[in-house]
């Protein structure tokens, strides 16, 4: 079933009295209550508690949990907005643990003067993200700020999954020969973002990878892999992320970079902007660590998956030195790829 | 054991390299890392996971799960700070459903040229909350906006806790014959906000009464009171919380209003700045519902716990109309009161 189907089709009527947030909309009286209904349950749904918090069924084995503020700039851009990013965010950090997403939460700090079609457009968004990931907002709040204390709108999602007990997936469990596998192509949200801030987006087809990543990763363990270690390269993208994985892990990673997959148009607006797109932000892909001997397991899982399709494999871990990333270049060389040291892209996420 | 003796004493020496915080420490990279080190994982505990979700065990029981903004401003106040608001405000929210709280997580959105050692103050007065709460920060992110957008720190905490399977108890459980109760005065913590932003602070003893209060809702059940409904009146305060119950129940409810436990100074201070403390802010109190035979042992309960000792009687419920609250006033009057409509006091929690 196309997602959209399960949200309501009127979107784009205004339904709240006033066209923008005013303080009040923050006050916890009439207008919060006005503003609950008429945006966050009408698009999120009905189940949505009038309680302070949500009571749910938890099924048995461990419990996932996670946070994750988000204040991209700007809130809409091409593939995705605010709401879809805070979803698909949540959902991956959960998945990256190789739980099931169960439930999010949601928490707004909007800005007085925000507009309440654009805040009814992002909450729609999560809607149709969480409806694509089958998990549900339970619980949420609002916070209303004075002009010029916040910026639109801020999103900040929790999420709760349940981790099977066979399965032990961590950062810190990297192991030697293992292969590292990356779902997709590279740098894909973060050039969408910033060719929007760059003014330079109307000459591009540069689209945010933006989505929930859980099926993808499900479809990992359905195949019979054993995964040892996952993690989305969001901030800081694949380069850092994998000066994380090798730090926690105590190896060492060799990525050869003429294998990672990358879209033309993400060279073309990097090499016009300066950014190196193994440092840029991505939000639809996954980092895998398998042993060698599933490597080529792992990878038909993956490009047999919508979202996985351009999926690769690398790099492979080496046992030492520990906490050390190099890249093996295209001419030839070998360098180190170090953690990145300063802001390359803020408000990316 | 005093709470404060679980936190590392060195608390005030900075440890960043930076006095004040900067785009870069949002961005993923060595200098968020550096901040999650020295800051965060110093005093919320080294068990704060560097994966992206924290795996924890979950005990047999419903799930409860909550989330709060907090964008107070001051974010330091007599009696408390964001940091503690945050915790308490999530562990209250909990307790109101007779959820046992588990786990917390924080996600922080930092302002360009937010002070760190302000900052550390914050982080380490959670952690001081957490223990009086017996809860632990198990998880977390941080994000950083440009000057301008943002004021200082704003704070989402979401908890997760669990729920009994004996407990039942929903802010639509109110039924015609119980007793409300109060577990203390009213109006403590807004008022001790808006007495630094209006500057009259120096010359009153007004103080937040921000606290957990989940073992004072365990005292409850553990006397064997049967409890119908439970919700901390915050935003909007005791008038808002009774107006969001006798809907959610379909009952009205009558409030007596001399018997309702004010402190002199609060009095003073409404009296001062125009403020109805019915509509004021609480951080550290807790509305009780039950049966009128319930209703003497349940006091009794309260004023045994140290966040107990002022509880009182202050209403009762009635039958109809659906969704009214009246006030008895002390000059023997009644009147209807009603769900606060406007904007009484921003940015209050």
């Amino acid at each position: 079933m196309d997602p959209t189907e399960r949200v309501p089709k009127d979107f784009g009527r205004l339904t709240v009295n006033d066209k923008t947030i005013r303080l009040a909309h923050g006050s916890g009286g009439r207008l919060t209550q006005e503003l609950i209904e008429q945006v966050f349950r009408r698009y999120l749904g009905d189940s949505l508690p009038l309680d302070d918090s949500a009571v749910l069924d938890f099924p048995p084995g461990r419990l996932a949990f996670t946070t994750d503020a988000h204040v991209v700039d700007p809130i809409f851009f091409p593939g995705g907005d605010i709401g879809r990013l805070a979803v698909c965010g949540t959902v991956n950090d959960l998945a990256a643990q190789a739980a099931r997403p169960l439930y999010l939460s949601a928490a707004f700090v909007l800005e007085e003067g925000f507009s309440v079609s654009d805040l009814e457009r992002v909450v729609r968004s999560m809607r149709q993200a969480a409806d694509e990931a089958g998990v549900r907002v339970v619980t949420g709040d609002t916070k209303v700020v004075p002009r010029g204390k916040g910026d639109r709108v801020y999103v900040t999602t929790s999420g709760v999954g349940v981790v099977a007990p066979d399965r032990r997936v961590s950062g810190a469990n990297a192991q030697p020969g293992d292969v590292v596998l990356i779902s997709g192509t590279v740098g894909d949200h973060g050039m969408a973002v910033i060719s929007v801030r760059s003014g330079i987006s109307f000459e591009t087809d540069l689209v945010s990878d933006v989505a929930p990543l859980n099926g993808l990763v499900e479809a990992l363990f359905q195949a019979g892999v054993q995964v040892h270690a996952l993690r989305d390269p969001t901030r800081g993208g694949v380069a850092t992320t994998l000066n994380e994985i090798a730090r926690q892990s105590g190896v060492a990673i060799e990525v050869d970079e003429a294998s990672v997959p990358l879209r033309p148009e993400v060279i073309g607006a990097c090499e016009l902007l300066g950014f190196d797109p193994l440092y840029v932000a991505n939000e639809g892909k996954m980092l895998v660590f398998v042993p060698a001997e599933d490597a080529e397991r792992a990878l038909q899982a993956l490009r047999a998956h919508p979202l996985g399709r351009q999926a690769a494999a690398i790099g492979r871990v080496l046992d030492e030195p520990p906490g050390r990333v190099y890249l093996k270049t295209q001419i030839g060389g070998r360098r180190i790829l170090d953690m990145q040291s300063g802001e390359q892209l803020p408000r990316i996420c």
